[in-house]
């Protein structure tokens, strides 16, 4: 510090010690770099979306075939390398041809798949065969093998939603092709038909130990009549959550999700606590999220970041819409406002 | 201690000085007191009860219409002053004629109800109409206001469970009678309608925080599907559990039940970690309990002391028996192995 | 029913019928005898109980040296079998003389010592040496070994406390005499030494997963400390609590123990929620209890019922009253206000 | 499809189309993408980085008095946008030199300090001051204020721990510079001060709900007997665990610390389940990471990766070592095998 031609207080000697032990100074770093938000409300209408889909139904290279997903890419989230449609979860749309098959494989990621159209497909979990009706979700858990079969005589189309992006932070972003190895001894989705019944005696293997349902199937009609007689909470938003039936939590510890009955005209203002990926099962609206007004109908997709402002309005009702949060994981790493299953907070 | 006339050791003046400040002398309490067991198993075959049961339907005092109840007791129970049946749980079989009603009423301990036979009654819970078809469970939870109506043309048979020992140790066993005041906004069984569905956006209140099942009716088909596809245990039993939807945990905090079912022409030797009040719902064989044989059938009410071994032959089957145990109070109070939902362990 | 000499609705008939099968009518039982309270306040002052004390002190009788218990028995509960003192919580007045020895005995009761004199004696808990200094906390949990020594040269006296009622409810009040066998491995009282920090590794063995602290000895200083130091909660009351360092719950599951420091000169009207055995520590004052005033000054011991009412006035202090409480059993069955470790609510 | 000249099964339109909603087809994902680790362990000698961070020491503009830290940067982990040292545990050594006082802020990012030398600096957390002495581990959770003083006469020098990465993949990596506003009523350290005891009557506010610790700083003497007392685990490890005395529970959410005995002289080959920061308190010895083998001493800093097997062997013993991991993240997005507090499984 000696020279005026240089203000740089640290010397091309101390500069040279550091990089060679792989030191960084934290004073080189700026502070204004850390940001929370940018990350904007996002709409894909059925009308946009489904024809694109139901063209690439067309492409029959086997390769494509069976990852025949288009990825909803939300391009207003910061650093998004898992390529996130709302939040920390990851969507895409698609379609399984009468006949096709993806063939099995696994990977970390849990994946879910919420059905549109179809009949007669079903995926294969972990050996368990489970129909995919529309309305219904399927669920693929963290390192099950799975595969899809169309066997009925029309395309399945469905939302593939997935936790890349927090897979992808914590290194855990695992693939692995079939065949299939090593299938679990899993209860039967039938040991698990009853509401409010579980089977026992399956405490001690590692399926038990397992920190996500092994229900893999929510067939779509219980689900809407739940939904459709779940209490109205201060919001006016009728809510059911899918969780594992042998805990009540979240089904699976990264993705959180609701079946919302919407019926009042316009609901209270609320703050929602993660980001959603909505999909509009039934019914017409509008929604306000921070000043972006959306309007959806049946089979859209949209998105909440985190933190927005949310009011939605119904123009064709009773509406029903399914959500895929990320907030499990922030309340289960202490970032959300208490571990309770709420998706909105009182703004 | 001078005389020899005497070998007390104490004082008849230090005796008085306790006895005046109400002190009692641990000395002279024996250790040898101490004790468990003594609890029998006990039976109680329908074809014995249920003509009693039936005579008891004619009278038709109204006093004794509404609690036409014939109490299970088990006299082996030491300092039973519960009139127990099986451990903690009392129990006894209960009849509701045609046009019949129960006015409502209600009390700290939980009341289950395990309906054996009719068509057309219902009990009317916080609000809630419940069914009470053949092998359904109701669930009238402490201090929800309940009543009966037999709405139907049969007599309704059932066997009703309660935790009053619990309480009578706790000194809690509060009851009141009608008329209703009071009732608590409780979500609609159909909000818990589908299996791995709840409702959410009710938590802040009271119903919310409540220890027990919000779920009040536990429909006998889906129940017996589920034991039906439970997965073999070690013992070779099939065991599903009737839960709180909310948190799979007990559905009230004292009294824990299961749908057993038996297939295997014997089950292996099995200790229960509790004691179990068996009411047999299809099928028939018999069972060793610590060396005493029972051979049941439809109806039938049978008793297993806690720490009991077990083997359950089946003659008849596949068989299900509803099973009501204390052992969750072990569980909680850290006397039992584990907090696991187990009904048996090994020998 | 056919004479009119006889009012009782059953026949001679069907009352034998019932009689035999051991059935006992419900409506025979009346509804008004179920109850809660009868439960009073009660005092035992140390200038009364403590000369009684030192006189049984000079009796030696080997079997009665071992059970030099004078048990505070409270007449004012109800079906007090257990010769509790307040609500759940038995507890009497021990002495160990100079030279004594309690031999090695083990029961499913778990005791607690809460020391008011005495220098040198130790208990030794599932052969760890604990300390007995006045102030300090001993634990020994259910089944595990312990005995007594006085290795000082003064008398050391001390409450136990224990949690027999529940026991005898639940029918595991089991007791074995020694000699010792079988000690678990238990880590050192030194492994939990420091605030804040729990010896891991351990988790797979059965003393991990037993339900009760396995720090016995709880020291009198930094407890007291704490206590000064706890935040003053709403009614003007600094509480510690002593904990199972390893999860923060009670430290066995049956009775629920605190320090608390009365600094202000009255305390604002608050519930218990508990039954509670107060044996004061320090200091001076008086306590309003449902309208029952108890003057206590330090080593008294009185009680405060479940539910009742209480002002604490201090005359001279800083005050702090060793608490032990039923209302952890309360809480775990599901018939407190919430889990929290909370002793008093607003009224 | 059907020119020869192009073999892309995707049409421009197409392309154009979906590129136009922002699709992304995943067909064009490669899957080979997926890997996980990359990590390998690096070592920061004291005698190499104590020079340099005490060159550092010299420098004295006020900006970077503030955040003189050298980050340990891991470049052999992927996609390490956060700086991270171990897995997704971001570390630096920091100095503050006598008189120097680094002004309070905050953020979202839990940190965590490591004495290493100096005496009378000290953090004042949420307005509690907390002495760093060396071997003191303080806590400056998330969103709480905090500021560094050294009022002592010699250099006070420490390691910082952060959360880093986890809190850029969840986007909550938020900082705000001082003026403190509205500090929290938060307990007094002292409250927290007796093992095994816990303030209790502060359940209701924001405080009590946070999923951190209240207790700021954990004192190295008390630590490092407790460590020195902890049993000896399956390799042949003593293992103390800094808890949230309230819960047991980590100290926060993402980053959960320990402190490690080596008294024999090899370990048992282990395998570890998180990265692990160490940090060499006393003794020597050499550690084989995966084969690659660290001589490390006193002040030392060396990685562990998650799923590295690991043998640690002590040429100067006991040797204690505080580790740093983010296991505690794997445990609660279930990720890691179950949720007990073990830092090392069987190989």
């Amino acid at each position: 510090m000696t020279t005026l031609a240089s203000s740089d207080p640290v010397s091309p000697e101390l500069r040279s010690a550091y990089d060679a032990q792989k030191l960084v100074p934290l004073w080189e770093s700026g502070t204004t770099g850390f940001s929370q938000g940018g990350e904007q409300p996002r709409h894909w209408p059925w009308e946009a979306i489904g024809p694109i889909l139901r063209e690439t139904a067309h492409i029959t290279v086997p390769s494509i075939v069976e990852r025949r997903v288009l990825m909803m890419m939300n391009s207003t989230i910061p650093r998004n390398d898992a390529e996130s449609c709302a939040g920390l979860v990851s969507a895409g749309v698609q379609a399984l041809m009468p006949g096709e098959i993806a063939r099995p494989h696994r990977h970390a990621m849990h994946a879910l798949r919420f059905v549109l159209e179809g009949e007669g497909a079903e995926t294969i979990v972990e050996g368990k065969a489970c129909a995919m009706e529309p309305g219904d979700l399927v669920v693929t858990p963290g390192w099950a093998w799975h595969e899809h079969h169309n066997k009925g005589g029309k395309p399945t189309l469905w939302v593939d939603i997935l936790d890349l992006a927090i897979h992808r932070a914590m290194r855990t972003d695992m693939f692995q092709p079939g065949p299939v190895n090593a299938l679990r001894a899993v209860p039967a989705d039938r040991a698990y038909g009853a509401a409010g019944i579980v089977p026992v005696g399956i405490e001690e293997n590692e399926v038990a130990r397992a920190g996500h349902t092994m229900m893999f199937r929510y067939p779509a009609g219980p689900a809407q009549a739940a939904a459709a007689n779940a209490p109205q909470d201060q919001f006016g938003i009728r809510l059911a959550r899918y969780v594992d039936p042998r805990n009540g939590g979240a089904i699976v510890p990264t993705i959180d999700c609701y079946l919302m009955q919407l019926e009042e005209a316009e609901t209270a203002k609320a703050r929602s606590l993660g980001a959603q990926l909505c999909v509009v099962v039934a019914g017409a609206g509008e929604s306000d999220i921070d000043g972006t007004r959306i309007a959806w109908r049946r089979h859209d997709v949209f998105t909440i970041p985190r933190g927005a402002t949310v009011v939605h309005r119904i123009s064709e009702g009773p509406a029903q819409i399914f959500v895929a949060s990320d907030i499990e994981i922030y309340r289960r790493l202490g970032q959300a406002d208490g571990n309770d299953p709420a998706l909105f907070a009182a703004v």
